[in-house]
């Protein structure tokens, strides 16, 4: 996969199904960052900007009803870049750790593997949202639909899809993460949460110190 | 240009600044096609669909603030995506009349040449979101930028843009026009608008020829 990587800090993104503890794991990382001296960003997708919490309403809110499927990934691509622009490039630029919930993947993985679009358009125009800026480094939790759908008793437009929407999903993340192992980490998502962190810590390390000798140099 | 042209019912554009008639004169081709027997879909663009309405009060509201230049193109493609999925096409399929006012082309001048982006890039995204679909014709009716804004008192964010922009975008809906001469009509908007209704009829009678013998084909 081409695209482009900041020159600068370190950008991390976690995507995976529904309920893998994504979030989770992004506080204890960002907890764990912060006491080792990083200034870190966390942050999420779709909705960490103004205009990106009315736009995380308006595909995520049962209310909504039916959108074309082109509508969706634009609302999804317009969040991005909103996200991108304002957000991770400019905390990127200042040298800082930026972890987000979600991101490009997640695109690709429910609008494009989800829906009847073609993933190469919707990857295209997501692309473009985000200039092309790709994570240092993705971690894919990994659970089975079923386990991770069972944490929910209200769901939103996404939730309520099929059971097996929700496997050709977790099926996307894995072959992204196959394509391109040098920035994808796979972790079972069904470890207890501290193994998780101790393994992500040792994965995000050597790009830490490459990304502080950056700055020496 | 390349592009698809629906195969049943005739698409009709209405383009051109602030204050240039095309809603008047959208009105107005809608009346006369009713009176000949026509089903026509009078339509715009942004806000004519339910998420389209939430999608237009974000991008001309001046509560929205500052929006990322890309943020802004693909909220308007999100528009299109809907409008044209929703609208348009199942009012073509029928074999009806669709006159909008405003379309790709609007997007092209305004976000294209008005703003900082590549207009190939913002193309592109558009005609994702449209599928490509072209009008038949479309009429721009042209007017210098200092006329049409001194019309409004109180102004939205496109609006509000300085004289520099708009003369901007008025030379874009020229010169895509001169690059197609073959679905485009140029109109004087300064000329008595019911002369420009008879202009507009005699364009419009061999489209409609042509859809109707379609019909009985």
């Amino acid at each position: 996969m081409s695209g482009a990587y900041a020159e600068r800090g370190v950008f991390v993104c976690f995507e995976g199904g529904e309920g893998s503890g994504k979030s989770t794991q992004a506080r204890a990382l960002r907890d764990w960052l912060e006491t080792t001296g990083h200034t870190v960003r966390l942050t999420f997708e779709p909705g960490d900007t103004p205009v990106g919490v009315e736009l995380r309403r308006i595909v995520l809110s049962p209310e909504t009803g039916a959108l074309a499927d082109r509508t969706e990934a634009l609302l999804y691509a317009a969040d991005k870049a909103e996200h991108v622009e304002t957000l991770v490039r400019p905390a990127l630029e200042r040298g800082e750790v930026v972890v987000t919930d979600r991101y490009v993947d997640s695109t690709l993985a429910y609008q494009g593997a989800g829906r009847s679009l073609a993933v190469a358009e919707v990857e295209q125009v997501a692309r473009w949202a985000t200039g092309d800026l790709r994570p240092h480094l993705t971690v894919v939790l990994d659970l089975d639909p079923a386990d991770g759908l069972g944490r929910f008793t209200s769901r939103d437009r996404i939730e309520q899809e099929s059971l097996d929407f929700h496997h050709r999903v977790r099926q996307a993340f894995l072959d992204m993460a196959a394509a391109d192992p040098e920035h994808y980490l796979v972790v079972d998502a069904t470890r207890p949460p501290a193994e998780i962190t101790d393994e992500l810590r040792r994965a995000l390390e050597p790009l830490l110190v490459r990304a502080v000798l950056r700055e020496r140099a």
